[in-house]
C-alpha cells in the first residue's frame, strides 16, 4: 500500500454564513488548503465533495461539480459524498483509496453545509431523518437531541454520570473555542451557564448541544512519490482509516451506554496504523451533543467504559492532561456544519501535527505525534475514524 | 496495485415499481449479487451505495444505512455518493480503489432510485438542476433535453447526421431491449415510429429520450486473494478506471458535437488498462438521448469525430458488428433509475464476458473479452469509464 500524506488544509469561518453561496463557501477553504500545498487546481486529479443536505438546506442539489468549477478544478474525477454528520470524513477516505491505490497521485476532499439557506425542512427536522426515518422519526417524533438524550440517560443509570459531567464538556470545548479564530463560538462560558440553560431533552440543555452551523474545510492529500517530488516539509502522514455501521434503528442495539460503531471503526484503524488508544496525544470527537464526548473517550479506548466522566473530572483531555481532546473547540463551540465537520477535524490535526496552532494555549505538547479524528454519522448509525501521523 | 474482479452482479427489475421502497428495491440487486458471488452479508466490508434523487424524488433523505440494514450489512463501512446519472459508477470506483489500495478485500458498490415516488420536484425538473443551476436552469429554463437538443442539432449542422440517424440509435436498443428481461421497454419499434412520435426539443422526440425508471443494480467486488480463496471460477477483472468533469456552465465550452469528459476518462482508462478503442468488443454507453449514443462512439473513439453516424448505419454497433454497444437496451429502453445505471452497465458486462446472456440472440461473441462501460453525469459534467477484462 503507498503511504498517503496530508499536503494542505484549509478551514473557512464557521458561524452564520449568509454572506456566501455554497461554491463561494468551498473556495474560502480550497484557496488556503492549495496555498498551503503549494499546488495549483490543475495538479488535482480527484475531488472527493462531502455534502449532506444538498437540496434540502441549501438550494443547489447537485453541488459538486458547480464548486469544482468554482475553485477552477474542472477536469478532475468528481464525486459528491454523504454519510450523515461522518460526511467529509468519508471524503477523506475515498480520496485517500484513490490515492493508496495508485489511480492518482493527488486529491482534494471537501466539506461543506449550508444550513439556513432553505426554510423547510428545518436543520433539527432533517437530521432527524438520519436516524430511522420511518419508525423512530415519523411515527415516534425523535430527533436528535432525543436520541442523545437516551443515551444520556441510560450512561446516567448505569454509571452515575451527573448534569454537571456534562456541562464540564461544554465549558472545556467552549474555553478552546474562545481561541480558535474559525469557530463558531468564541466565548467561554461556566458551568452554572451550562447548567442553567434551558432544556432541550432531559438531561440535556442547551449548552449540551452543538449549534447549527454554516462553513466549509478542505483536505490535500498526495502520494510519498509526490510528498517528495514537491518538497513538502511537513507531511502529515494517515496512518489508519477505521469505518463502520450500525442499525437505523435503535430498538435494535444492544446497549445505549456507548456506540459499537465507534468500537468497530476504531479497532480497525488502530489495527492498521499499528497502534493502541494509549499512542494518541491528540484527538478530535464527534461531540454533536456532550455525551457523545464521553461515550466516545470510553468507545475509543481512552478510558475504561463508564470512566469517562472521571477522565473528563480529572482534567486530562484539556491541553497538559493525558490525552487532549477538541482542543479546537469541538463541534460544540467550533460548530457543526454537518457536511464540513470531517474535513475540519483534519485541518485541526494537521495543525496540531505541524505545530501551528495560532495561539501557544492551543497546541498539544507532543512527543510521539500521533493524533486521531473520530467522526459519527447519526447515533453512531456511521462511523469514521481517521489516525494521523508525522 | 491489487488487482480487483468482479465476483457478483444483481440487476432488479427497471421499471414503475411503486410496489417496494427503497430499501426493497435495492434488495432486490443486492441478494441476487450476493448469491451469484457466493458470500454472505457478513463478508462484506464496505458499502458505497449511489443514489442521486434521494430526499428529492422518494422521500428516504440518507438511504445508505437504512438499506445496508435491510440487507444485513451492518457492521460494515457505508457511504452514498452521487455524481448525478454517473452515480453508481462512482460507487464502482469507491469500492475498486479501497480494495485495490489494500484497505479492504470485499466490497459492495449499490445504484438505487426511485423517481416516481414523490410529486415535487418531477424528475424533469431534478435532473434540469444537474446542469448549471443558477444560470441555464433557473435563468434560461434548460432542462435536460433541451440540452441535449443543442448537441443534437449542433452535430447535425457540423457533419450531416439526421433525424433519421437519431432514430436508428433508438430501433436498435428497443431491439436488445425486448430480449431483456429486467428492461423497463421490452418492444421493438419502427423507425417510422420513432420519427413520427411526439416532438419534445427539436430535433428530439419522445422516442430519442430515455424513460424516466425506477431500479437499482449492485455489484460485488473482491481482491485477487479473495477471488482464489473463493474459488471463483469466472472473475471478470477491472481493468481500468478513468474519470474526469466538465464546466457547468454550458455557455464556457468550446464545442458542442461532443463531451470533452468523455474524451479525457476514456483516455485515462485505455491508458491504465493498456489497451486502445480497437480492443474493446462490447460497451454500454451513456444513451439518455439518441444523440448521446453517437457523440459517445466518436468520443470513445470507436470512430472518427463526425462518422457516428456511419458507423451505426452499417450496423457495426449491433451484435456481429465492429463494436456493439447497449445490447440491454441501453438507457433508452433498459431505463435510467439514474442512481443505478453504472452498476447495471457493469451488471450487463459481467453477464457479457461471462457468456452468460438469458437469450442467445443478446449474447456478443468475443475473442479478447474486453468490455468498456461509459457513463455520464449532467452533459459530461461528469465522466467514468470503466474497463472490465476476463
Amino acid at each position: 500500500m503507498r503511504r498517503v500524506a496530508v499536503i494542505g488544509v484549509g478551514n473557512s469561518k464557521f458561524g452564520n454564513r449568509q454572506d456566501v453561496n455554497v461554491a463561494e463557501l468551498v473556495f474560502e477553504s480550497v484557496k488556503p488548503a492549495m496555498e498551503d500545498a503549494g499546488v495549483s487546481p490543475k495538479d488535482i486529479e480527484y475531488v472527493a465533495l462531502g455534502s449532506a443536505g444538498a437540496g434540502a438546506w441549501y438550494e443547489e442539489p447537485l453541488p459538486a461539480v458547480l464548486a469544482a468549477e468554482y475553485c477552477g478544478l474542472t477536469g478532475a474525477g468528481v464525486v459528491r459524498c454523504e454519510a450523515a454528520c461522518a460526511t467529509s470524513s468519508a471524503a477523506v477516505s475515498i480520496i485517500y483509496s484513490a490515492i493508496a491505490s495508485g489511480q492518482i497521485d493527488i486529491g482534494i476532499a471537501i466539506g461543506v453545509e449550508k444550513m439556513r439557506e432553505v426554510d423547510t425542512p428545518t436543520a433539527v427536522e432533517f437530521i432527524g431523518r438520519a436516524g430511522c426515518y420511518l419508525w423512530e422519526f415519523h411515527n415516534f417524533g425523535l430527533t436528535f437531541p432525543a436520541y442523545y438524550a437516551l443515551h444520556a440517560s441510560a450512561h446516567m443509570a448505569k454509571y452515575g454520570t451527573t448534569e454537571e459531567d456534562l456541562a464540564l464538556v461544554a465549558v472545556k470545548n467552549h474555553k478552546y473555542g474562545a481561541l480558535n479564530p474559525v469557530a463558531h463560538f468564541q466565548k467561554e462560558i461556566t458551568v452554572d451557564e451550562a447548567l442553567s440553560s434551558y432544556p432541550i431533552a432531559w438531561p440535556l440543555k442547551l449548552y449540551d448541544c452543538c449549534p447549527i452551523s454554516d462553513g466549509s474545510a478542505a483536505v490535500i492529500l498526495a502520494s510519498e512519490e509526490k510528498v517528495k517530488e514537491l518538497k513538502i516539509d511537513t507531511p502529515v502522514w494517515i496512518k489508519g482509516i477505521g469505518f463502520s455501521s450500525d442499525t437505523v434503528n435503535l430498538s435494535k442495539r444492544d446497549s445505549y451506554v456507548g456506540l459499537k460503531a465507534t468500537v468497530l471503526a476504531s479497532k480497525r484503524a488502530y489495527k492498521m496504523a499499528g497502534i493502541g488508544p494509549e499512542d494518541v496525544e491528540v484527538a478530535t470527537v464527534h461531540d454533536c451533543f456532550t455525551i457523545a464526548e464521553i461515550m466516545a473517550y470510553e468507545d475509543l479506548g481512552f478510558c475504561k467504559k463508564g470512566e469517562g466522566p472521571k477522565l473528563l473530572r480529572e482534567g486530562q483531555t484539556e491541553i497538559g492532561g493525558k490525552i487532549p481532546v477538541n482542543i479546537d473547540g469541538g463541534l460544540k463551540a467550533k460548530g457543526h456544519p454537518i457536511g464540513a465537520t470531517g474535513c475540519s477535524m483534519i485541518y485541526e490535526l494537521t495543525k496540531q501535527l505541524r505545530e501551528e496552532a495560532e495561539k501557544r494555549e492551543r497546541q498539544v505538547p507532543l512527543k510521539n505525534y500521533i493524533a486521531l479524528a473520530h467522526n459519527i454519522g447519526g447515533t453512531g448509525h456511521y462511523c469514521y475514524v481517521t489516525i494521523l501521523g508525522r
